[in-house]
């Protein structure tokens, strides 16, 4: 889960069950009468993180009950959604693990070691099947709707990036519209479905979404950071990987911009050698680690103001909190 | 377009009008405000092929009118579920093609040199949250539930074959239960859909479901005996890519039934070395490839057997030829 400091105890605990309740929709979704599949399944446990969109859905459908919340408001239909809005991450990431053929030599040994690329496809394919399958089970065109219209912003994203995969000049408009998409609109989706399945109006909804989309966004930002520097011990993941993929991420751009056109040509070589001692030097020198560390910052302030029309209550200040603990974890 | 007679000329010019409004849903579909998304949405027209499964949707929902059909029988609804059921058709066509790391060597001419394995993951997605962002447009909760449960049971069934790679002594039973789940159940679906779309009972739903069932199973078998016979220039695709996957087909199975158990050993050797002209000669001799065939036109004939109830129309009488055309096709 995503570590959200304790103050909060009256909400932890119903949150804690409700996560539960969305892992067991989530294992019975995904149960198959063929021992195959799930055996498979099992494997994408491995995946299983911080559940932060179901985390999104519940508080924000509490968030705007205001002080009169009670635990009794989350309904199953944000428990669907949640496992629903978690099998499309889980999705995502099943398939951001499928070897290019062009990088086989860089990342083998990074990757889906027991059962290969075709696998890796084929069990995101389940995955994004049985979360279509699952919220259909919903009976709420609306929802499918919403939903649909997010993976396909999802996959935008996911495409646009690959587009511009060694693109070392690419600018801050692209790289926003890049996350924008691959990250932040799924979990502004998940703080849409959450509120108005709590029956907040639209224009709640779109404010609760923004709220969602900008915390996503730093989200993403620090993700980029923790990529160049975190440790691998911390984060639990490969680092390097942005580099590694040709993925040019904020502190990059930043570092770029600043620079005379005759010394991008030199900063572009270093990114190609993956140094990441020199690199982060280069970054930390120029002020470019820390300027995207303030954008997150500003974008996290900026989300939580969303939030100012709600009425005070538990689930606020964990939104709140939660904003926080994005831009502060190191994992 | 699948080749059918062109007996029914009452029929054609109708049915290639609806095609036609078809791929022009599908392309307004994937049409995005992105220009690299829609430059690999181009690359996707060179998967159209005979567009089988809208033409069982239309057919079907013509042939339930019985003598009282008129093309104004066909609604919005079946042409964007027949648009729909294509799109997922595609998705797997451009998921079938991302290769295994393990058989990069091997296969590495075969697949989509422009983009990589990565770009062809993200442009299959796409093709299926479109697929179901498409279909959610409908507000039809039922029909979305019953193309998640296919799609579900189609990855289901390319797991299970994934899981028996290399597996010579596949049996029957699952080869027929790889096959039913990862082909047939969508061409039953289409068929299923098209009908009760224009107002059939669940019953009668049923039985087209079967029907289609029927026709994908002889479908796959055809496919599988061109893969191991046909001349590429005909077929249009790569031959002998189920012996390269190690995907163990009907004429084999059939084969392998038939030698006793120590001469099961060197055939398998023989499979191993991808020597499609001996094996050729070893199915031929055997008569497993004409018992495939026959296997085939079996459920071609039971198929037919399931349209009885319905009255004669030209819907029907194509349904047949359509049929019959599966297992006759060269391509």
């Amino acid at each position: 889960m995503l570590e959200i400091p304790g103050e909060h105890e009256t909400l932890t605990t119903p949150l804690q069950e409700q996560l539960q309740q969305v892992q067991m929709l989530f294992q019975q979704q995904l149960a198959s009468d063929l021992d195959p599949v799930n055996a498979l399944c099992q494997h994408v446990e491995q995946y299983r993180g911080k559940m932060l969109r179901p985390t999104m859905v519940f508080l924000s459908g509490l968030a705007v009950k205001g002080a009169r919340w009670s635990d009794q408001d989350l309904l199953e239909q944000h428990r669907v959604v949640a496992a629903v809005t978690e099998m499309i991450h889980m999705a995502t990431l099943v398939h951001d693990d499928v070897l290019d053929d062009a990088s086989v030599r860089r990342r083998g040994t990074t990757v889906n070691h027991l059962h290969g690329n075709e696998m890796a496809v084929m069990l995101g394919d389940y995955l994004i099947s049985n979360a279509f399958s699952l919220c259909s089970s919903l009976d709420e065109p609306w929802i499918n709707s919403v939903l649909g219209n997010v993976t396909n912003t999802l996959c935008e994203g996911e495409l646009v990036q690959l587009h511009h995969r060694d693109d070392l000049q690419l600018d801050r408009d692209t790289y926003f519209q890049i996350i924008r998409r691959k990250t932040a609109a799924l979990i502004g989706a998940c703080c849409r479905l959450g509120s108005m399945i709590s029956g907040a109006d639209a224009v709640a909804g779109e404010r609760m979404d923004r709220f969602g989309m900008g915390l996503g966004l730093a989200f993403q930002i620090q993700d980029d950071i923790l990529d160049l520097e975190g440790s691998q011990e911390v984060v639990g993941k490969s680092i390097n990987r942005d580099l590694a993929n040709g993925m040019m991420t904020l502190p990059l751009i930043i570092h770029m911009e600043q620079l005379e056109p005759e010394d991008r040509t030199s900063f572009s070589e270093l990114i190609r050698t993956r140094d990441s001692g020199v690199l982060l030097e280069q970054l930390a020198q120029s002020g470019a680690m820390e300027a995207a560390r303030n954008h997150a910052m500003d974008l996290v302030r900026s989300a939580k103001q969303d939030l100012e029309e709600l009425e005070d209550s538990p689930a606020r200040q964990m939104l709140h909190a939660a904003a926080d603990a994005v831009i502060e974890r190191s994992f």
